[in-house]
């Protein structure tokens, strides 16, 4: 088997052996409504949750984002957090918000200590990206570089050039998200995470989109994928399980009687 | 998606759209209990029963199988039954029953149209299998032309060939089950089953065996495996999931609300 690595989180340790991580994403557009969401969530017992503040209503700015991170944090006690800005190119929401100023958020976030992990672009103006880099290796938090594509699935040469570029940009986390066209493109999505699992020295995340990538989403792991993202109250992206199916399905393959 | 085609059981087409056919083994070692075993499978609901004739503990002569495939076409009712003796060469019970024997058993099974399918071995000798063929298609039994690996998985080029020549030696279903060295070897069993089953008519059945092929067993449907083996009361080859654990899996997948 590919290592599946275990993402380092301020020295712990996360990401059992047999089974993927699971992470849902917070899709709230206002504080109040954020907190509640994280308080319905939790229950649900995912391992990581992740804050896309990119859905807020209304453009914040860095107090306001402040203010909720800590409020979440209170919510999560030692429930990892990931924050993630995503740009509409990569599948956030439409935004006014410049890229300058997304930037600013992310440095205040990253040095804020309240975040386990942020979520970067490597698609990204490295420029902007540098600060937000070097303020999350001050205060521990773990690095994600993400690429996304909403539209097709690239060649695995591309995607395993993908893992590996965040690795040598410096994150702590590679994380690839492909949109199959075809039922092949999912095994080619898995192939690039299997290569790259052995090239590579960091945890991978990686994901097939839709409903035709959905076994990506459950044997992902099995490849070297570390983390898996189900919906919580709302998907963040398309195939998302919900999160009682995906733990349902996860069990269910656990627990099977496999002849060897 | 790969059309995914289903099997033609005497003019009647079994093989759901978005799920595969389950088939269990009955691998009693007596007249009696193999009645008692299809009993107590029967009423677990899979699609196909297959006798796996080799498992019978005393070699048995024509006129014992003809009477225990009757006993079982009475239990059977319209769940098809498929009749299969393999090989130890491709993962049989050790027997010392010759090949020419063997195919006077499956001449008489085929002939009988008692079972809906007779399995096999595209390996096997032309000469004694041309009498099964013919029986068979005087019967209107399908034949499934089957090719396993216990050791390894080969190449996808390989692999294709092995559906291809199922189909160009009359095969009316191509089956080809390998062993995964790999996890990526799991991936080459799709892909190739995809690739056949754009190029071929037949429908197809794949699996990679054992535990790391697992993810075979539950999404090779959507790569063109019409039939998932489970193991009945006891598998009959690795890496098969219990009835319950497969149908549960393939239950909480289906019942799954993926955004798309």
């Amino acid at each position: 088997m590919p290592a599946c690595k275990p993402l380092q989180l301020r020295g712990r340790l996360l990401g059992a052996e047999n089974a993927p991580l699971v992470c849902v994403p917070l899709v709230s557009r206002t504080a109040a409504a954020l907190r509640d969401e994280l308080v319905e969530l939790r229950a649900a017992g995912p391992d990581l949750v992740e804050w896309r503040a990119d859905f807020l209503e209304s453009i914040p700015d860095v107090a306001q984002c402040l203010a909720i991170a800590k409020q979440l944090q209170a919510v999560a006690g030692d429930l990892p957090l990931v924050f993630t800005w995503r740009s509409v190119a990569e599948g956030g929401q439409p935004t006014s918000i410049d890229a300058a100023s997304v930037s600013e958020i992310n440095t205040a976030m990253a040095a804020s200590g309240l975040f386990a992990l942020i979520d970067l672009e490597s698609a990204s103006d490295a420029a902007l990206r540098e600060p937000v880099v070097q303020a999350a290796r001050r205060s521990g938090t773990a690095v994600i570089l993400s690429r996304h594509d909403f539209t097709m699935t690239p060649s695995v040469a591309t995607m395993l050039e993908w893992f590996t570029l965040a690795q040598s940009s410096g994150a702590d986390v590679a994380k690839v998200a492909v949109t199959p066209r075809e039922d092949e493109d999912v095994l080619a999505l898995l192939t690039a995470t299997a290569q790259a699992s052995r090239s590579l020295t960091i945890p991978l995340i990686s994901m097939a989109m839709g409903a035709r990538g959905a076994l990506s989403r459950i044997f992902g792991h099995q490849f070297g994928s570390t983390v898996t993202f189900a919906a919580g109250l709302a998907p963040s992206a398309p195939g998302q399980w919900s999160l009682p199916a995906l733990r349902a399905a996860l069990a269910s393959l656990s627990e099977r009687d496999v002849a060897r």
